[in-house]
């Protein structure tokens, strides 16, 4: 236990410093966006992580990759900016179980001015393995609930960081 | 797997129609306010229901018990009524397993301008088990979350309910 | 509420007879597996369901939509199989939100000795408005998680249904 | 965003190191156990986190609380001992919203051979605010879940933490 601690210590640290240095942990475009340890209250009774919960997984990813971008979800939702989602999809390869450190990664796939689209990877931390992928596509709509036609400034902020990466 | 659903039926429609007649389910006070099925995702890995689902029951409870008595909460809340949670308290006293049914029995055992305590009974519907048991704390607020010190139209409504119990 | 109430309680009953009589509420071959409420806790601060709880709906449904076919899921589970879930989406429509009553129709679309793919649609109860619709792929799988590679009871129990449906 | 994630990393940093110096950030016995961020599925439609989480927090407090004292609850459970909850108890002082820093401080304040009883505080690391307070009660059992009622290695590991904490 105390080398996983010191170990996800310093990952966290490492993966923020080298954000801090304008770099960040990368892997085919996939940022690190965070680290979380499984809870009891997330198995089922086949004794691993119920289905549904890898959603919530993607929930933190992508609030997490926001705040290593700069700027934190809540400061966008402030704004009005709201992010329904309209599509999930998720593979389940291997099985998260309790107390098990994941790793998560994430990556915006598909940028227009009324949608976008996050990718994800689970992944165990002990041994790197991908424990599940997938996706969610959400609208990007006015405190109104309606949908961009033109840019805007979460728009423009996000393509920033994608031609970044892709550059 | 026919004969509980016949059972359960028969149940949630006897159920009804004493209310109707105006009588209810009641003993101890308590009316069944409604059942249930414990679902897959509310088990953990000791194969049983995980504690904090039985406080997502409590409120199904007290939503059923609203209803039962001819007002659902959902009306109240559009009135500018917001009952949070200040306390809450369970005593689990054996488990609730995947597909169980599950009979919600609800009553309000306190009663004030500023409060309403709910009392719960968790039952296994198949032999009438006792499950589990609690009480939650609400506070009474209008919609800008201050504390109702006068009598209000909830209170009043709950309050004629309690009287017919007790009588 | 009353109103609701009745209506929710003939449904169940019908849908139920209907199935009794060898028929069911059918539609493009999905059946009415069951309804629910929305709760309080499976709403989010936008004031809509999360998406994840969708996921949660769906093994709801194809709970009972074994259950509806004659032989509930944990009898299955008890002779030795399981269904882990190997992919799962979900498109979500419309906004569940707080006391929603839900329909959730569910059908097989595909089966094979080592896998099966449930579809599922979500509608609302009080205007048949649909929601939400996915499906989720599962293994086939003994006690100790080998995938069938022959004909197997479960997998000809529910080819019945399906022939049944199609035919 | 980022004096937030600085603080938190030297934060854990700090923590670990004093335990690893044999102290432990400590307050009336209490142990800061971990930190956690609220997540969009926690919040409901009142925009605060609803009140059963608070209960998988504790439970995240307990986990982390084991792993500070340098056993992770996974062995514990590995080797054979459960810690099924029988009661539970929180009050909620002030909600938790969205993208708050938690911290989960906790402590053991009843220890004997069948049972023990942990007792939480729910912090905003931000302003250091008491969000919510509670305790669980376990009973101590063996795989079959039969209560022990001699010493067991558990109860002894346990209390030589409650005492260096009281001494």
């Amino acid at each position: 236990m105390t080398g996983q601690n010191i170990f996800s210590i310093s990952a966290e640290r490492s993966a923020f410093e080298f954000f801090l240095k304008g770099e960040m942990w990368m892997k085919d475009n996939y940022a690190l966006a965070t680290r979380l340890r499984v809870r009891y209250s997330e198995t089922d009774q086949m004794k691993i992580v119920y289905n549904a919960n890898y959603l919530d997984w993607f929930e933190v990813a992508r609030t997490e990759l926001c705040r290593l971008w700069g700027k934190p979800y809540t400061e966008w939702e402030s704004e009005g900016l709201m992010l329904p989602v309209v599509e999930a999809y998720c593979r389940y390869k291997h099985p998260a179980r309790y107390d098990d450190e994941i790793e998560l990664w994430s990556r915006v796939s598909e940028l227009k001015c009324h949608s976008v689209r996050f990718e994800y990877r689970v992944l165990r931390a002990a041994d790197k393995k991908l424990l599940a992928e997938g996706w969610t596509k959400h609208g990007c709509t006015d405190c109104e609930g309606r949908l961009y036609k033109k840019e805007h400034s979460f728009y423009l902020w996000m393509k920033s960081f994608i031609s970044e990466e892709r550059g």
